[in-house]
This record gives C-alpha cells, structure tokens and sequence, in this order.
C-alpha cells in the first residue's frame, strides 16, 4: 500500500501532540467536576429531522447510512446524521431523559463534532468541543448565567497559568439589551438590524450605518444611535452610564441592562480582567434569548471566538414542559488544532514513560520487567527496553523518546539522569523522579 | 417536540452510568500509560478504500457523505466511511507516519466505532474500544507477545479489584501451533479446517469431525487428531506434552509450541493464575499470524470474549518497509453497555460534587460561593445549591444526587455528614472530605 496522504479538515496529531490536547482535555474535565458538572456523553449520530430543526444549518450534515442498506426507500425515514454540535444532542438528551435528571441539570461533554464544509484552511470537517450547560425545568435562576463563563475561565486561566496559553477575554452581551434598546427607538424588526450591526468588527461603524438606513430605511440619527450602542465596551458597569447617555428608554432595555450589569459585577469578582461587557457581540444566527458569550485569546484575535455560548429560554421543549439553558462551548480542536499542527504546543516527550529500564541480557529480561512492575506499583511510568542492545544504544532509545531517566541493574540498580548524565544508585522499590518529571511536561512556544 | 426514542444499536447512560463508564475508562488509561503506551486517536472516517480491503466486514461500514454533496459523481471517488474497528486506521496512521514514530511503538487508542449491523440484542452499532499495539519496522520481538496481554489482564485485575467485575481469563494460542499440526498432517488448505475447528465451542468436537471428513474430506483418525488439539487446554505449559502425545511433527508446530509456552510461563509468573494456553482459539477471520487472545469473564462465559487480539506479521507495508504489531482490543462497551443500561455498574451519585454549599439567602449566595471556591482550590468538587430554599430543601437537594456533604455558614461554618446526620464545625480552607468521597465510588453489584 503507497503511503497514505491526510484527508482536508481531518486533523490528527503525532503522539507528542496528542499527549498536550490530553493535558487540555484533561484541565477542562477537571474544572468542570470542581465545579458539579456531571459528564455525559450522546451517540455520534441525530436523526436527519432532529438535526435539520434549524434551516441555516442543513447543508453542513454528514449523512450515514449503511454500506448495503437492503432498501433506500424504506431507510430514509430513519435516516441519521453526524452531530454537528454537542446543543442538538443535549436538548435532545434532556427531553429524552428528563424523568431520570435532577434539575437544575449541569453537564459537561467533550466530543467530536462533523460538519459537511467545504475544506479550506483552518476549517476542520471533524473537531473536537466541550461544552458545558445548566438547564432548568420551568425555570433557571439568573445567577447561572454568572456560573457558566465563571467556570469556562478558570478552565482557560489554567491553561495560561500550566501551559503559557495567551489569556482569554470573554467578551458578554444580553439580547435583551440591544433588542429593547431597539424597540426603545421604534424599531420593530429587531433581528434584522441585529445581524447587521454584527458585522460591526468586520467592516467598521459607517458602513453598518449606511446597511442600517439603505436596506432597513431606518433614519440616520436612529442608524448611529444603534451603532453606539454596539461601540460600547467596558471593563465593569460603566456600560450602564454610557447606554443610558443614549436617551433611550424601554422596559426591555431595563432589564438587560440589569443582567448584563450582575454578570460583569460578578465574574469580575471571581475572575479579575477576564470579563468586559461588549455590547456589539450578537452571536447573529444562533437563538439566544439573554446573555451572549464570546471569548478571545489577547493577541491572538484574529483566531475569533474560541468560547461562544448563551442562554436559550427554551434550549429544549415537549410541548408542556419547558426547559431554559445557559452554556457555553469551548472549540477544542479549532484553539489547539493549528498551535499543534505547528509544533507550538506539544509534549517534552512522545511516550508516558519516565524511566526507560534497561536490559543487560534478553536472558535477565525478566530482572528488567520486576524492576519496572515495581515502580509501576507506585505510578510511575516507564518502559522496558526492546533488545538488549549495548547501553549506549539503550540511553539512545530513551532520548529520541525524550524519556528522561534509564534504570540500570535490577531491583537494588542505578538510575541515570540522561538530560544532566548524573548516575545514583536506587531502589525500585522507593526510588521516585521528580515530581515535574512523571507525566510529560506540555507548554505552549508562542 | 415529542419525547425522543433511543436509536437501537446507539447507546446512551445516564450521568451516573456515564461516571461509572469514565472510572473504567480511567483505569484502562492509566494502565496503559503506566506501561509506555502512547496515546493516540485517529480520525472518525477513512477512505472507503482502506476500509473495504478485508472483504468480509464490507457491508458493515456507514459510508458518510454531506447532504448536498455538489456532484454525485465527482466526490464518489473520495468516498469516505466510519472507522469499524481501530486496527485499520492504526495501520495506516502508522504508514502515513512512519517517518515520525520511533519503533518499536507502543500506542493506545480509546475511541467509538461503528458498524452498520442489523439490530438486534447486544449488537451495538456504536460502541467503544480500547486498543493496545505494538507495531515494530521490519521485525518486532517475540516478548511482545508477552507484554501485550499482561498490559490487558493488568487493566482487567484493577477492574475486578476496584470495582469487584468478575475475573478475567485469557485464553492464548498460536496460530503457528495448528498450522503446523495440521501440516504435519498432511493437511494443505489449513484454513479451511481452521475454520471449521473455530466451531468447536458452538457445536462441540463430535460435530466437527463431521465438518472435516464430510465438507473436507479428511481421514477420520486425521480429523479426531485435529479435534483433540483443539481441546487442549492447560493452565500452564502441560500443553507441550499433550500435543506431542499426539504424535504429530512438523517445524511450524514446533515453533508455535516454543512461542506459546514463553507466552504462558511469563504471563503466569506475573499475573498467576489469569491466562492459560487453550488450543482452539483461532480468530477465525482475522489476519493473525501467530498468537492469538481471547478472554472472558469468570462466570459469565456466555458473553463472548471481551477482549481479543494477536499478532500480525504485517499490520501494515508500504511494499518496502513492513511493520509487525502485535495488540489487544477490550470491547469497552460491550463489556459494560449490558452493565450499566441494567444499573450493575453505577456510581453512588450522579454528579462529581462531594459537597453541596447551602444558600443562606440570595443576597449571601457571594458567601457561599466563596466557600466552594476555597473548597475547588483543594480539589475537592462542590456545588452551590440553585436556590436559598428551606434548608431541608437544600439537603434533599444533595440527597437526591447523592451527594454526601452539606455545608452551612460561611468560611468557617459547618458540615453536615446527610448519610450519618453527623454535623461538625469545619473551615472551608482546611476541612477535607474522607478520601473515598472524594470522587463518585463505583461499583458492580452481579
């Protein structure tokens, strides 16, 4: 077979690569069990009529059938396609299950998703997400609007503190806020300016001015007030003063401006210069109804949001019972994807081991294998050396591995530091590395 | 919208199935790690050319294509599927990759396959694996036969130790060892009979020595030699005798009995008692070319093997360089699915939180999420309750999740035990809960 040749949008990395969207992964599930998020995990596929509810997003589905379905027509009914986020799956979760969860319901998932795109650079076709969620039944308290980004950032501001990841900066909105801010101006196709004023960072103030009054005929002075509106930006509530600097009153501007104002408050309480209110952010197409989230990685802006989410009165509903949602998502692949691809967070070793045991003679190979059963006995990782080669030869395996210590002898041996070449004798019974050395070290080289 | 039905062959667990499903996980994960296997994972799809080189499992692959795939015609050639199994995305990870892997190279892939299976009882058509291989350039040891089902059966002891699964036992073969049986029978489409002596568990020895002379045509005393081989079955190398008591002899059948009986002494001496050396595993189908895995579970044999692999002269070959591995696959769900959907395999609480914080009142929930921030720093999962309800309330709150914890008052305030009822003064930058509660305890009740 001639070697094989990546697909577009497919990525996948070379263990040392792995090894750091593990460590990743592995700061995100842990945050969110500190904080009581419960993990879940949905099958890979929706029914095509679940995962076509939303129109926009029909013509990036992977449809799967079977190889030798018997019948096309009698399967299409049932035909099935990838996720293409974890908020279908979840809505969907919680309708299915809702006799067996305690609401409020808090969960955390990290799976792969697949969209149908056409490939093209920093587009993957399959990557990996983590979301996390709160839902109600009926209701869902306020202050879980606080929690999501709350939990998000520490998740983030450890990957700063551990790995040396840029800082993120959250950006948060309210709907209700723009959209009573609107109707406080007369305006009554509220979504029609709001996927205008979106466009505010793309292409500047004037030019969604101009939209505003061309395609809408909204007048020229309610145009710009809009766009001041979306120019605001603060680091705390200041926001308020400069909304209300506006002269626009309604009762739905009110209450955004409220909300907004206890998110800001809060999370920069918890989390110091990680929140700014920014009231451009519309998260345009996606159907929230309160506080919109968007994350940037400071100086790296040009990436866009790598952490979007809201709330949705009704993220799911059966008719009689409703359930409010608030979550955010985190695009694991899409942050970590390319900084992989390009060596510029990865692993200082491409295997798990910390001790490489060596072999003296495949005759005592047996002497090498209790020496490495017993350090494993007390976790530490390591492996035994394949061939009984000259140690030179040995020292050799474990540096292209980037394994930084090799035992030699048996139980009562040496261990030699091959990164300083310092050799001590030790007991595998009690001899320990470096704490910083058990599990490979991950960072980030910006 | 409708309550959702679940997809046959799909499988979903509640939060608590889901943790009980992670603990297992963990374990194979650490086990594998503490044993120098590099983690990878590959992506979900390969090219429907890679996936249909083994004929047989063909018209069990999804294919994927997008909904509005532009031209029919033109992206048929770029057909992609969903991966079946691990060893073929493995084998051509390790071709496409060569030149950046260091051999011989240790891997473990934990991830969903599917497979677009008729449903019916216990067939998944989506379901979890965990892979072990080693995979060497040009050749790879004989002691690696050894390693990788020791790794396996270390991963199932922790299993049956830490959460009281039954006991595992592996059963080992070697391809060569009836090869050249049956060749030193005269026998020369070995295959062929093989096949037959597969069935041997199914219909029983008398039964396929009609297969053999009726369908084969062999000799009766021919046919009763190769049943006898296949019931053979001795805990240690008691099988050496046995087979030559056969009178049988041929180079093949003594190289498989020198490499089965190394296999058996080493596995012996390191996890006494958990493999034995069973003559009529075969692996029907799959391309094995010298040991072969099967395992079941103590007591409950009628599941099938769980856990099986062997060796491959060539995983994979680019027509110059040809790469030996040798693995073993656990069938994560199929082992567990049956488990969990019966609630055997659970978690003692359904959400990662060891201690809920009380809510005095919302205008003091900042208090209480001061505590669960100080109880976070420690690493210890809490949660803050949704609402200042009723303490009641709030207790069977945390009951109703399983919760063990309670804590009321501020930093330094109290914590109240809601299994014993005990409720002791304690201070939120020093209390810590006992070890065994500070994650979800998982069990299995038989």
């Amino acid at each position: 077979m001639a070697r094989p040749k990546p697909i577009s949008g497919f990525p996948e990395f070379l263990p040392a690569g792995r090894i750091a969207e593990q460590y990743v992964l592995d700061i995100l599930r842990e945050t969110f069990e500190l904080h009581g998020y419960a993990p879940i995990e949905t099958r890979a596929v929706e029914t095509m009529e679940q995962l076509t509810r939303k129109g926009e997003i029909t013509k990036e589905v992977y449809v799967v059938r079977r190889l030798h379905a018997d019948d096309a027509a009698s399967e299409k009914s049932d035909d099935l396609g990838l996720h293409f986020d974890l908020t279908v799956p979840f809505a969907r979760y919680v309708l299915e299950n809702a006799g067996h969860l305690a609401f409020p319901f808090r969960r955390y998932q990290i799976q792969h998703v697949w969209r149908g795109e056409r490939p093209q650079e920093g587009r993957y076709r399959e990557f990996c997400q983590a979301d996390i969620d709160i839902v109600g039944q009926d209701t869902l308290a306020e202050h879980f609007d606080v929690e999501a980004p709350i939990v998000m950032l520490a998740a983030l501001e450890r990957m700063h503190a551990e790995l040396g990841l840029p800082q993120a900066l959250m950006h948060v909105n309210n709907r209700k806020l723009a959209e009573g801010f609107y109707r406080g101006l007369g305006i009554e196709d509220t979504l029609e300016v709001l996927q205008r004023v979106d466009k505010f960072d793309k292409i500047g103030g004037d030019a969604v001015v101009e939209l505003l009054t061309g395609e809408l005929g909204l007048a020229e002075d309610v145009a710009r007030k809009c766009v001041a509106l979306a120019g605001i930006c603060t680091p705390d509530d200041g926001f308020v003063d400069q909304v209300r600097a506006l002269g626009v009153e309604h009762p739905m501007l009110e209450e955004g401006l409220e909300s907004l104002r206890a998110v800001v408050l809060a999370a920069n309480r918890r989390v110091p210069g990680r929140i700014v209110a920014d009231l451009k952010i519309a998260r345009g197409l996606d159907y929230y109804t309160g506080t919109v989230y968007e994350t940037e990685l400071v100086g790296h802006e040009k990436l866009g949001s790598i952490s979007s989410g809201g709330r949705y009165d009704s993220l799911a509903s059966d008719g009689k019972i409703t359930f409010p949602g608030v979550g955010i998502s985190l695009g694991v692949t899409r942050l970590l994807g390319p900084l992989i691809t390009k060596g510029q967070l990865t692993a200082n070793r491409s295997v798990p081991s910390a001790v490489l045991v060596a072999v003296d003679d495949e005759a005592t190979r047996q002497v090498a294998e209790e020496v490495a059963a017993a350090l494993r006995e007390r976790r530490i990782p390591c492996e035994v050396a394949p061939r009984a080669d000259k140690f030179g030869k040995q020292i050799k395996h474990a540096d292209r591995r980037g394994i930084p210590f090799v035992w030699f002898g048996g139980m009562s041996g040496q261990v030699k530091d091959i990164r300083s070449g310092d050799q001590v004798d030790a007991d595998a019974s009690s001899w320990e590395p470096p704490r910083e050395d058990l599990r490979p070290g991950v960072s980030f080289q910006g």
